[in-house]
């Protein structure tokens, strides 16, 4: 591709690029194949988009999106898939209603604290929970998840919550903690699929769709069995994991759209190789973007400590924070949109998800390095 | 249209109307803008399905969409006006979790029961508090949603809860009780939109989308203001009414495509001329279906009295029970889709919802009469 001369950007000639934390880009084959498919009436007069969540069209649908699932994570048998409606923050809250049990003697709940989203995790939990801070991240640079020594499980810990990629702070656990007795829950909204992930290691595993998985508005909720048998009494039927398991998540009409672009998504996964594929390019994605802000001499900083930075979300600043809304205007004129950091951090931010080609990624620093030689 | 003989299907013509109870059918027009706009990416290198949900594209696209409907129902001021991810069985939670307010002594919640849903609603309530039945429906055909007399609502009730409109009875209030200063709360999922609705005779309603709004995933809930100043400690955040309304239903990723959809609806109601218009076709074609059941000579029964009736979901079954998997599947060689009856009461349902044109209706009718006089 020809690089483009500042002012005439990709966006005129076709070729911009969404660096979004989400609702993020999806795959070109997948967007156009669900633009074509899903809004097409069949011979019953329904389009996929129109069709009865109780019909033997969207049933084997769900039960395709949920078997491609199954395979691409290689979920163990003794865990059970839902597809719930709603986002990661519904599971903040369901995660304790379901998972405590004050009566058998785990009224407590153990989180980890790596960042914004763990914070945010926590806080709906005290609603619901007595919360400990089981681990906390040092605070000072380059940034790092808790160490993994010393975590803090209070007896009667109904669970350990961990938040497996922070998407604000561009922060991911390189080795996962271990918990021993205590179910290890992770929110892994923003790195599922992004790499294999060894389900086993954990009681539950859930991630919202709008990042790796499809459209926002359906959160993918993997979950041991032996922790469907806790009582969760306050839980709304919809986000009670043990109803929705035992009625193949249709306790109420799930999400069928994003139901039906996920499991695109999934079939798009495997016909790229699967995870070991994704995350192979995904890491090489991470690996140049980091490269060119290392070796920018200073004028870019990544604040993560190297083995701790997120393959999908990554953080870094200019030196110069007065170049940022520059950087911003300049890039988006040469359609590199949505680098903008989150508001609770600031700078800079570039979210590289399966669906970003390694295309977008090169034209990213290939601006970037243009930027820095002439404001360097 | 010329009428088909039995065997060669409107199906094959490629005019097939699906008559389910939702998710139900797509006005036309939104169908192909769907298709056509929502999945193409723009300059920025976002299709509508990808962008951030934060950002002025999607927030622009979220206020053109609840001032639509603002208009459409002529929402009173003191009302806000919410989008929330999941469906109405989150709200079935969601009302008692937010209304009860027992510190203030409205510990107590009424339920009028006028059928399927609302006690659907109820056995959710009861997790979260006392419930009192303020009406029941009698029970004998024809039925008929609750008399208007004789309601008990126990001193202490936070809410009185209706289904507006009864999608597996196919039962309607043809007057909405008064309950005095306690708020009144509708269920009007498989209603709204399809008559005008004086909104300020309710403290709240809601409406999963999936039936006059749009796709699953979304559900409205319209609440006046100083509902929202109860405490609802209990209530996830996501589920929070004071919480949404303080954060423009952006709490967190709300459902965006359904959303988009939805004002896609909304901007086709308005172009149809309104609610009022809408009203007066689904009139007709309610009227125009009970009329060939009624003068069908007992061939075809319609168990709800006629004030009781309801526009959008026309319940029936025939005489001759024997006849109606024979019925079903001669109704789907002609293209005529999803007829069966819920299978809590059996028998046939024709969702007529505002999507569903005259002409399917008519071709409803003219396969009903011709099935009549070939068995009856």
């Amino acid at each position: 591709m020809i690089p483009n001369p500042p002012g005439r950007g990709f966006a005129q000639n076709g070729a911009a690029w969404s660096f979004a934390a989400g609702p993020s880009r999806l795959p070109d084959a997948v967007l156009a194949r669900a633009g074509e498919t899903l809004f097409r009436r069949d011979a019953h007069g329904a389009a996929a988009i129109e069709r009865p969540f109780t019909g033997d069209d969207f049933r084997a649908a769900l039960a395709d999106a949920r078997t491609r699932l199954v395979r691409l994570l290689q979920v163990p048998e003794h865990y059970r898939v839902l597809f719930l409606a709603g986002g990661a923050m519904h599971q903040f809250a369901a995660v304790p209603m379901n998972l405590l049990d004050p009566a058998a003697g785990l009224g407590n709940a153990a989180y980890a604290d790596s960042g914004y989203w763990s914070r945010r995790a926590m806080q709906e939990a005290h609603r619901y929970a007595n919360v400990t801070v089981a681990a906390k991240h040092a605070g000072s640079t380059p940034l790092a998840a808790p160490s993994l020594s010393g975590w803090k499980l209070p007896q009667g810990s109904a669970y350990c919550h961990i938040t497996a990629n922070e998407t604000v702070d561009g922060i991911a656990y390189p080795v996962l903690p271990d918990t021993g007795e205590v179910p290890l829950v992770a929110d892994a909204t923003s790195c599922i699929l992004s790499a294999p992930l060894d389900i086993a290691k954990f009681g539950l595993v859930y991630a919202s769709a709008q990042k790796n998985i499809g459209p926002a508005g359906l959160t993918i909720v993997i979950v041991r069995e032996d922790l469907l048998r806790r009582p969760a009494t306050a839980a709304p039927s919809p986000l009670h994991y043990g109803v929705q398991a035992a009625q193949g998540s249709c306790v109420n009409t799930p999400p069928t759209l994003a139901i039906l672009v996920a499991g695109l998504v999934f079939e798009w996964i495997e016909q790229c190789g699967g995870l070991t594929a994704m995350a192979e390019v995904n890491r090489r994605k991470a690996a140049s973007l980091y490269r060119t802000i290392d070796e920018s001499d200073g004028f870019y900083i990544a604040p993560v400590a190297p083995a701790h930075r997120s393959i999908t979300n990554a953080r870094f600043h200019l030196a110069n924070d007065t170049l940022t809304d520059h950087f911003l205007d300049e890039a988006e004129r040469q359609g590199l949109a949505h680098l903008r950091g989150h508001p609770h951090v600031g700078g800079l931010r570039a979210s590289l998800y399966n669906a970003m080609p390694e295309a977008g990624v090169d034209a990213l620093i290939r601006f970037m390095t243009q930027f820095a030689r002439r404001y360097g």
